[in-house]
């Protein structure tokens, strides 16, 4: 199956782990429930993470947008 | 009950307890009372946390939606 | 009364006191007179103010609403 | 009288000296031209200040709105 | 063959390998799967990469289109 | 004469010298050829001045409207 | 023959060679083969250059346009 669109991509991760990483250099990792055109995202049971280890657990998470360089599905 | 866009989910988190992180490094918490689609948003009897501590009280809130990062709604 | 969105809750404050803080650091306190939905916003009696000081007498002031990332209409 | 948008408080300043603050820290005064809805501003007899002292005279000039941070019409 | 849009050029290489810069100093390497206007884009097997080093497996990845710099499709 | 907007202003510089600040602290003069509502603007015979000293010659240049604070048409 | 407008400028240069300074202060020399109104680029045989040294080739390039300051078609 062949995803033709940025977001329909990002489509096939909802329900799953992913892993956000914003302009700050912070990583979050959570599951993703929704997200829109301006990539506003919101995740379940989101955790912040630094060099792998978990700094704090953030439960459900609204991240705005622009602040998103990059959303990876394949969390391990 | 599944949020499918991410305003609905802030939607969910109206008059409860919730903490924003700002672009330039601040977190208030606060009762969210209203936002927009930019996400600007408003909060009651807001404060401004740093490690934990409580730094100032604002009172009602005004907060310009580009400046920030991420709302959590699960603040204990 | 609920505000259900945020420029009706900045409508609240017109004609009263707020505090502004601004990208760049600085305070602002003056009489909220007029705002738009970029949030360009126009005080009167406006004052700087750093750390509780005031800095200097600004009068009536036209401030870019980009440049603001909160407004506290609670100044007491 | 009251000026109940930005733009408006902002037109009663037309052809009096100003005061603008720009996001690179300079600060220009001159006469108000023109402005529009991006403010971008033109003033005549511009001036560039620094800490009260005059550092360059700039003359006519075209200022890109998107760099003001605030503008005040109350320069003595 | 002729490109005259941008986005006809990167069209091209949908499907082939291409390097990505980041305004954050990163390097991505992977296949493009997905662009659009905003040039948010979506890579397969993406690795990131350090003068000429993998730093680490991404694998399926989406990139916030106002992050990137550049997109190479030259990678040997 | 009167100019009431701001581009109008930068119309009548047409042709004539100017000066533009940029955003990155260098300064170019060169003959203003075309702008649009960005102030996208081209010069002919440009110049790269830094402290009165010019830098280098760029000849014909697009400069993309965001990276500009000011352009003055009074240079000497 | 009079330009008018910034991107009829620009369109002189198609398939001529150009030099692009980015915000990140890279300098890219290329044959302009693409813009669009964003003044997202596309060049052919691209090479990174650095005090008039070229750092590397970089073939076909798509480069986003809010990351340009300046193009000039006058490189010798």
């Amino acid at each position: 199956m062949e995803a033709l669109r940025p977001l329909d991509a990002l489509n096939e991760a909802r329900n799953k782990k992913v892993m956000l990483e914003l302009k700050n250099g912070k990583t979050i990792i959570g599951k993703l429930k929704a997200f829109d055109v301006h990539i506003n995202t919101v995740l379940e049971e989101a955790e912040e993470h630094q060099d792998g280890q978990l700094i704090r657990k953030l439960g459900n998470l609204f991240v705005r947008g622009d602040t998103i360089i990059l959303i990876s599905p394949s969390v391990e």
